[in-house]
């Protein structure tokens, strides 16, 4: 099924072309290049005083002939469709980099002497404040799943061919992530990806798994379906070679192995220990044994004109309506599970956005992305039981434009958490929904329930955090996060595996950042907050407050992140006090985010209590799990009792 | 380095014969066994509703001459150290676990119908309730890492010889914590663990990515120098064979790859789709396809009685000297890094208790573990840059009784996060020192710091989370992680790169859920509640409001969970105000640990402020990174100054 089913866009043949010459530049010393890196990488970190020079140094002729010979990139237009993309996965070797950008004419020596200082774009490791720069690196592991995720999008999607090239160092393909990638791409023979490992054999305290045993990595390549080149990586007419082998096999994706020297070029740090994430000793002199400073231009290859229609635009058979998405409508007071108001909302906001793109788990019959599948396969990408990869290629996919929502348990999205966190950092902009919130999903027991995911996604920065109560509000926020022209950051979607009573109508309407007072009166004693399951259970403890005489607020948050202040401090000063229930645990969740409302230092903080997840559950039906959690109606009412009785 | 060293404990031959002949029960009729085992498989899921019946029945067979012929085990003792190790990889599979255990005689029919029910042992997906069960299973992709570290621990450490077992699932194949430990595996030559894979070729919503292509698996396996056995996992007589040859392999890792069909033996659900995770149609045919219900008993052979001197007891050079570890001393007001001084302080907690072992993922140079690694070697492990291994090898080594402390950047251990969420399932008491916290380790920027590990990690269900300043704090708490007796749970300690004044005597005690009150007088009008980097500043700040004339209390809080309740009340009772200050994003941190403190809904909450991590940094110096975060000594006067006048 995530076989590429849809015939390529046309190749104008150029650029691809097996074996084919470099474009111009033909009489540029590519050893004299790659030195001039290693000088700059070298006189960078010395300036800085900090960085990664010999690592930088190792791959200096990987990177030299990649640009002057291979790369197609038009530095002065960072979104044309036909750009290739760079990923330089081992974002230590930043030096390496930001030298090339010099040696392209992206950047000044002037610029290139800021690295790592106060306000420079330059930083310790790469992220988009340069705009030539689509994903934050430095987290080892993740350059190449992300690439995957642009290749997925080039090989289904795009309307212009683009290669993708990633380099990242030999040590960090022990992380799993990789192997992810390695799996996805060789299974859907992402030809128009290259890996470029820089076998340079010793890590950050010393040598690594394998040395430069080219072989060991080969094997594992080539089990995964991929071609692979060994090559001396200080030889840049094999380099070059290589990348033209790579070019020239069209049936899957080209690792290209390269064997080099940490610190190559200066003795005093070639290959030796120790010499890790440091300015070499006395730059000065490394400058001398190098050569000395060089200028030269590399001018790099830029790619054909788009076509008329340029990506990102979905080439499914439905022609986008150009309206709002048609949303499910429900019937006030049916029992719908919010998982199926997303998969059901998801079908139509693909139709009304063709840049939606759809990413699954392999539980898409739990979590409803089964209906988009069905309805719009040329979107859905299947990543298998790999989050890593999952959330990956959601970021690769949106540096193309793509809106992508990623779909898992929340309680597995969490394996992917290392990638949230960088994609905050990537500034990326992608949909993540977690079904099968809390305690409430029953029997399974705790190893299906998401109970620590609200905190772990709003401590991400720049995060949304939704978590809605029924079917409609799932749809329509649903349909919000299509929205990512104005939507910035990671966005995250709790959803239930169990049905909840439909409460709002179709046309209802929930801003992010907002919140719905559902139940009021003057005479409130209290304010119960609630959100997903617990808010039916709030609305329940109300209505036995209200049989005792006792008259109570209800709030549903389902913006958990950012939070609705103002109603919140509206409710804290009308009802002067505040009771918090989630199916969550006590650190982090819907209790936090109600506190933040009162902590700029301005406002008195209300009497506040909250009901959280305190216990490791078992296995009970959902009912038994809300009531043993303490976070039922029986449990809220009686809480909140306590709480009016303990002024 | 990882390479085994030292000589294998012993093996008394009889255990691992290669193509031993099984030690009783010859005569045990396997196919009838595995029959039995389906049959009580699709019993309690009727019985229950749910439950994953055609995954059960899948691994039958594999299960049956598991059990009969190969494990060795005292079901009456299940701490005998020369028990083989059972992990269900594939914990949805729980009814085949289960049945099992009625088989062996472990639980009766009575309790096995008793599965998924509230309060009963037998839940839905495995879980160390059962006294048989190591570790909690049922997030796919995490038994193997964590057998291989009951086999790690096997290999380096143990008196008396075990295997290990994992019986998981194709789909999870696909997951890179697979990967992560066949290549720790293969690289360490782990013999005695033996991977059984199911190939029921389908999973939650359809085919897996490779089918009954086995060899694609062994392609895999191969290539991480495992040796791979193809079996028809419905054959017991070549499974019986299987076994044996993984058993008689003594130079590497077995994977026997089993092909079978989900739903065996049953017409109406045999390798069919859209039956995944739900009960049988129709149970009581189903039994009787089966042939119906049988009591057929098997009787486990027992391990060898343990040697004189059990595991675990560490068997390196360095007796162990029985009494406090010998923790290092620093000169007051000397700068010193708290990752300095966990690497100082590990070293003598490794000297005085014999039981700790120590992980790294690469990065012991930075968070120097590098000094436990040359003091004592035989304890080190390397896991190279794979935290979701690192973090799994801790939790499969503490079920051998071991105290594992598992170090890595605090970023880069949230690549594990998942692994700690299962942790807590596990009830495993794990400790993970997660280095280079906050915004503070300055030039190398945001990709490497840890900016939510305090949310993410007190979320954890039970979960100790500290945060030391100084070197004499770190040392103590250090040693405190070691005494696993009392301890339970996850304990995350937090370190610095770079130096604080040791400001703590080497004698003074730091408990768990404490805190330190370093500022206080009778007029204070603010409390300033610090923890890390942030308490120097704290100090800082509270002597430029003291020249204002403004009294400022100041608390360090290195103990962020559990929180220490009764001091930071005290404080909002004497003074009225709390500022609370953290290297750390403002959701799910120090900041809400201090509220916890008043949300009981019996204390009235304090005005509070809090200054944390709100804008994405990029790099600058660490002075200049806390003074733009604004939480340096002049933000935090300048913030009191605004919370006292704010009135």
């Amino acid at each position: 099924m995530t076989h590429s089913t849809r015939p390529r866009a046309a190749d104008n043949g150029t650029a691809d072309a097996p074996g084919g010459a470099p474009a111009d530049a033909p009489d540029l010393d590519l050893h004299e290049l790659a030195q001039q890196l290693r000088v700059d990488s070298v006189r960078a970190a010395a300036e800085a005083g900090s960085g990664h020079p010999t690592s930088s140094m190792s791959a200096a002729e990987l990177m030299a002939v990649l640009i002057a010979r291979q790369l197609r990139y038009d530095f002065s237009e960072p979104q044309h469709p036909g750009n290739d993309h760079l990923v330089l996965s081992k974002g230590h070797a930043s030096p390496l980099l930001y030298a090339a950008y010099k040696a392209v004419g992206a950047i000044t020596d002037e610029e290139l002497l800021t690295f790592r200082k106060r306000h420079s774009r330059l930083e310790g490791h790469p992220t988009p404040r340069l705009p030539w720069v689509d994903v934050a690196t430095g987290s080892l592991g993740q350059g190449l799943p992300i690439a995957v995720g642009m290749a997925l999008a080039e090989a289904r999607l795009a309307e212009q061919p683009y290669r993708t090239w990633v380099v990242c160092g030999d040590s960090e393909m022990a992380e799993g992530s990789v192997t992810e990638a390695l799996e996805q791409a060789g299974y859907d023979r992402l030809d128009r990806l290259t890996l470029i490992v820089d076998v340079n054999r010793l890590g950050q305290r010393g040598p690594t798994r394998y040395g430069w045993d080219l072989d060991a990595y080969a094997r594992r390549l080539e089990a995964h379906d991929w071609h692979t080149v060994q090559v001396d990586g200080h030889d840049p007419d094999a380099v070059d070679a290589a990348y033209r082998e790579a070019v020239a096999v069209t049936d899957r994706p080209t690792a290209i192995l390269a064997r080099t020297v940490k610190g190559q070029g200066v003795a005093a740090v070639a290959d030796r220990e120790g010499k890790h994430g440091k300015p070499l000793p006395d730059a000065h002199s490394a400058v001398a044994e190098l050569g000395g400073r060089r200028n030269l231009r590399v001018t790099v290859r830029t790619p054909d004109a788009p076509p008329a229609q340029a990506a990102p635009a979905a080439s499914g058979d439905a022609e986008p309506d150009g309206s709002a998405p048609r949303l499910p409508v429900y019937e006030r007071g049916a029992r719908v599970a919010t998982r199926d108001a997303f998969g059901e909302a998801l079908v139509a906001v693909g139709e009304a956005h063709p840049e939606v793109v759809v990413l699954d788990g392999e539980v898409g019959d739990s979590t409803r992305t089964r209906a988009f599948a069905e309805a719009h396969p040329e979107r859905f990408f299947e990543c298998y039981i790999a989050e890593q990869q999952l959330v990956a290629a959601a970021v690769g996919m949106q540096t193309r434009g793509w809106v992508p929502y990623a779909s898992s348990f929340g309680a597995f999205l969490e394996r992917g958490y290392e990638f949230v966190r960088m994609a905050a950092v990537s500034r990326a902009r992608i949909n993540l929904v977690g079904s099968h919130a809390g305690v409430a999903i029953g029997e399974d027991g705790p190893s299906q329930m998401a109970l620590e995911d609200l905190a772990a996604f709003r401590a991400v920065h720049g995060s949304t955090v939704l978590h809605p109560c029924d079917a409609h509000q799932t749809a329509r926020l649903v349909a919000t996060m299509a929205e990512s022209d104005w939507l910035g950051g990671v966005r995250y979607l709790r959803t239930l595996r169990g049905a909840t009573p439909v409460i709002y109508d179709p046309e209802e309407r929930f801003p992010i950042g907002g919140s719905k007072v559902l139940r009021s009166s003057d005479i409130d004693e209290v304010t119960l907050v609630a959100a997903g399951v617990t808010v039916p259970e709030a609305l329940l403890a109300a209505e036995a407050l209200a049989a005792d005489g006792i008259a109570a607020r209800v709030v549903d948050l389902y913006s958990v992140k950012p939070v609705d202040t103002a109603t919140l401090r509206e409710a804290a000063a009308r009802t002067g006090r505040l009771l918090t229930v989630e199916d969550h645990h006590p650190e982090g969740g819907l209790g936090d985010a109600v506190l933040d409302a009162f902590t700029d230092g301005r406002h008195a903080l209300p009497r506040l209590r909250r009901l959280a997840v305190r216990e490791l559950p078992g296995s009970a039906t959902p009912d038994e799990q809300l009531h043993d959690a303490g976070i039922d109606a029986e449990a809220i009412a009686g809480a909140a009792r306590e709480l009016i009785a303990s002024d």
